[in-house]
């Protein structure tokens, strides 16, 4: 069939499995094709064709809801509620998102980006309808990783007090990003293949009446009973001790058993857990045999072969380069440690796994508590580095606030992905940092111009004994630099003329950089000499340096890929103000007072006015600005 | 014996059960008469003497590591570490801290204030011992309500998976602040009332022994069989399947108990939870009987009668203030659903709870739940209100963020305790929040002069309906103004003239108004005529007459009780640079990049320089420069 003429999930209704299976195939061959071309995360979204399917087929959305844990594996459900046609342009600027959008549909009730907030959301949603005294069906989708997220966890805690009507899918594809790891994992696992004991309950009455049978055997064989017996009644014991009816596992590729257990969980009062197991990636071979994350989220790709096509970039990747520059440390530092919250994959940390599997951990999706263990172990005298995305520190701002900053202990880490991420849009652009981490006591945080200096930077880092230090970084790749052969350490605060200049300053620092040096070679033909500052500490400030272009009055133009507001400029704006410097000219180019949508960077800065255009324009207007005020001066 | 001679906890190794029990007792009288002074958690601290003394026995610190959660609890550990001479200070300015404190003794290695940090923290110290290759006890107490929090369930998750050699002491006194909520209470309440199936796993043969005498009755009395096997193995089965071995319950008041269980956990492999039941309040009448949380914190009380000292107020407690005026609006609007994450006494929500029962819903400790909750309320058009501490609203930054302001959700979250708190210290300090939610798009924030103006707030907040909407109110009470019969709605964005005059400006807001009008009439006698202005509305802010202000160069002073850095006068700087305006003095007060020790409000204001008389200073200098500027200006 044409999944373009797809308008509604209702088509599903009266179709045979053996036309949903014809469906799946179609579904897949398209997701297969489409994302060679746009990117995007395949993986996941392959492992839950058949899921989707049977779900809509259950279900009546938008009537009753879906909620997407994570959201990035929802594109079989965009195709579902008439979004096939939209593919060409998925996670492009202005193009279909990568995520649920409540803007894009009414199927698309809930918003996510982040994992784990789905069952929270969904409780909502239940208490709502029940005060409303509606009725419909509330249905998350989380996947096993996401489940160890904290709030989530909080969320299923509560769920089984309350005891709302709601239909949990636990998506267990044994792995979310990377393998997953934990303790529930594990029982996960164990659930798993334990399912030829999966009908526990009814079950049990016929065990019973078999156990006088053993006779005087009992006694030798109670142990191995007693096994069985836990299985029996622990089999999804986890979720029932919780408060939840628990239904499963089954096979997520199994139309029949989809649909009976669904319509089984249908009638259940309570909460009801339904652990469906699927294959991420399935269908696509290279996909399938995926066992490390490669293929969960990712660029073009050749479909033939999987062989995924490379942009071509000058430097290193970023992440790369920053894990691999802690890996050197740890041969000779031996109180490094390193952690991630579920992103050994993203954060290129392989490295140090492989080196140093004893001083690795990765401890699944759970920032708060990645960061105060971070914490914990430097309380140790030990050198914890905790490297995590700029968009998921924000979820341990408290940790790093309480844990961290406020005993003042000395932990390392490396915001990955800060500034804007492109594709992954609004939810995922690293662009708060600043604001939020700037404002906390005894932080320090810097920000590298290139490659060469991140290297010496994680080497400040550790050397640096003070108290906490962050060290944020971009997506994507440096500069192509020439590497400096050994790391060396930059004194805390200071900044760095990268020009001299008569008639006005930049203060920048990091992806900004080569467009401000473009502007002052533009601006230089017009006669306006520009200074050009990296302002690579972005707390402290270089304070000296700030009170001699102050005392100057050299106007100033302040620039950051990140939220202007508490921002880098702002900091400026304090010490002038601060040090009671008046008649200087000091504007702030950044990202403005709105979440960014998704988009090629390029584009975004375009539409922020965040290019070279304006900084050009911007200068200008200062130099001119100034010519006035000064002629004002006596 | 005299408590205050103690020095180290070594003296209690050859004391009998006894004389333990003797101590205990003194430290009760101790602990009653102490903090009927000073005031402080007095219920949880005398629901653990008894577990203190045992774990001081058992156990070596500070080679051994005690981690107390919330850290509340710690006065029994401080007066055992050598500082019950301290108690007549604490929680007073320079005192005694109310909680761990790395800086007051080497026993107290972990820090806290915030709840549910101490697995993390302990999952650090275990990492950091293991690859020193040291041998110690890592201990973390917990208590039943500080485990519904996201982040002791991640690691819960996490340390299970690893296996780490570390004693949980697992605090169950049926209570942490308010009467607990959650699946895990209930699970715990199971294990409380099946202690007679505690030894569950040695019984379990006897018992599959008994089953054939049942005979031919197998069948029909397999359900009651069933539960009971199901409690036998159910006992500690969710820790067990978390990769916990568990031991318990036992009760916290029993030395003898204690001690078996203690060193048995000491010989036990790997993680290891031990249950401990404690009776919050024990061995003082009034805190004993106790069912809401009145005395989880007090301040000072009559030691005989348990009758509260109370200091005069002049109006309203704010709490109540805010929760009543939400109720009031509640009888009228449907919609309105109340949240608080464990803090219905705290917040003053009983009233709320006791008329509006289906439309109030206490998470227990989970902030991030309960803020994605409230979105997800939202989404259903419905007006969630989220009661939350400031100082606990730093825990769900990324949910605010990401779940709220992103998708611009119409949530009302009534910000409690802002601002300064006192003898909670720096853990509690209200002081961050402008900063952490002022930088996030779609945020309106605001704070009221006094109480009328707050129920009007209350009211203006409920009929916006255009994406989220802050109120934050301070700790304490309100002013005494008399109150408007009928609650209004405020322009939003709009600031009000409280004074008018022509030299200098005070932007202000909230409880530093009457500090600011107060040195406005100082000043006026010296010839100062300052304009006072309530800047009511932090985002946005009154752009109108910010542009009136600048336009006529008035110097403007901002005074704000919070963090200066990406604080509301960095707001004032923000637009006045955005907007070009150069020669303005503009000058700001506000907390300094430190974090704030405990102590009386005034104090801390007096060391802060956040008074009247600074105020004073301030305008003085303002008026004297401007003056210089002016005058060379043509």
């Amino acid at each position: 069939m044409d999944l373009t003429k797809i308008t509604s999930p209702s088509f599903l209704k009266n179709m045979t499995n053996k036309e949903l299976e014809s469906l799946s195939r179609e579904i897949r061959s398209f997701l297969i094709e489409k994302c060679s071309i746009t990117g995007g995360h395949i993986g996941p979204n392959l492992g839950v064709v058949e899921l989707t399917i049977a779900l809509h087929k259950a279900f009546n959305s938008p009537k009753d809801k879906f909620l997407w844990d994570v959201g990035h594996q929802a594109y079989v459900h965009k195709i579902l509620t008439g979004r096939a046609d939209q593919f060409d342009t998925l996670r492009q600027y202005k193009g279909l998102s990568g995520f649920p959008k409540r803007l894009e549909s009414e199927h698309d009730e809930w918003e996510t980006g982040h994992s784990s907030t789905s069952l929270s959301a969904a409780m909502g949603m239940a208490i709502a309808r029940d005060i409303k005294k509606e009725s419909n069906y509330v249905v998350p989708i989380i996947g096993d990783g996401a489940l160890t997220g904290g709030m989530a966890l909080e969320a299923l805690n509560h769920i089984g007090h309350e005891k709302k009507n709601m239909i949990v899918i636990l998506n267990d594809n044994e792995m979310s990003i990377a393998p997953n790891v934990g303790a529930l994992h594990s029982i996960l696992g164990r659930l798993r293949t334990a399912k030829e004991y999966s009908k526990a309950k009814e079950e049990l009455e016929v065990l019973m009446k078999k156990i006088p049978v053993l006779g005087g055997k009992v006694a030798s064989t109670a142990e191995r009973v007693k096994d069985s017996l836990k299985y029996l009644v622990v089999s999804g014991v986890f979720f029932e001790e919780m408060g939840f009816k628990y239904l499963g596992p089954i096979d997520g590729h199994d139309f029949e058993a989809l649909e009976k257990t669904l319509e089984y969980a249908k009638k259940v009062k309570g909460p009801v857990i339904v652990h469906v197991i699927t294959k991420k990636g399935k269908g696509y071979k290279p996909a399938e045999e995926d066992t490390v994350g490669t293929w969960h989220g990712t660029g073009p790709y050749k479909m033939e072969t999987g062989d995924f096509v490379k942009a071509k970039a000058k430097g290193p990747g970023w992440s790369n380069l920053i894990s691999d520059s802690v890996r050197k440390l740890m041969e000779n530092e031996e109180r490094i440690v390193a952690i991630t919250p579920a992103m050994p994959v993203g954060s290129k940390m392989e490295g140090i796994q492989r080196d140093f599997p004893n001083r690795f951990f990765d401890v699944g999706i759970a920032e708060q508590h990645a960061t105060t263990m971070a914490a914990g172990i430097a309380t140790q005298g030990m050198k914890p580095y905790l490297a995590i995305y700029s968009t998921f520190l924000q979820r341990a701002y408290d940790q790093v606030l309480h844990d961290i900053a406020r005993p003042n202990l000395n932990v390392v880490i490396g915001i990955d992905r800060s500034g804007l991420v492109g594709a992954d849009g609004e939810t995922h652009q690293g662009v708060f940092d600043i604001s939020f981490l700037r404002h906390l006591p005894n932080m320090v945080l810097m920000m590298p111009k290139d490659e060469n200096e991140g290297q010496h930077m994680v080497k400040t880092a550790f050397e640096y004994n003070d108290g906490p230090i962050a060290l944020r970084y971009p997506r994507g790749n440096g500069l192509g630099v020439v590497m400096d052969e050994e790391m060396k350490t930059i004194p805390i605060g200071s900044w760095e003329v990268l020009k001299e200049g008569q008639d006005a300053c930049i203060l920048t620092f990091g992806t900004t950089i080569p467009m401000a040096m473009e502007a002052s070679s533009e601006l230089a033909e017009q006669g306006i000499d520009v200074k050009i500052v990296n302002a690579r500490f972005i707390k402290p400030l270089d304070e000296n340096m700030l009170h001699e272009l102050l005392a100057k009055k050299m106007p100033i133009l302040t620039i950051e890929e990140a939220i202007l507001q508490g921002g880098f400029g702002s900091a400026v704006l304090e010490f002038a103000s601060d040090n009671q410097y008046v008649d200087v000219m000091i504007d702030r180019m950044g990202i403005p007072d709105l979440f960014i949508e998704q988009g090629n960077v390029d584009q975004l800065l375009e539409e922020i006015h965040l290019t070279k255009e304006d900084a050009i324009a911007r200068i200008e207007q200062l130099v001119k600005s100034n010519k006035v005020i000064g002629s004002k001066l006596v």
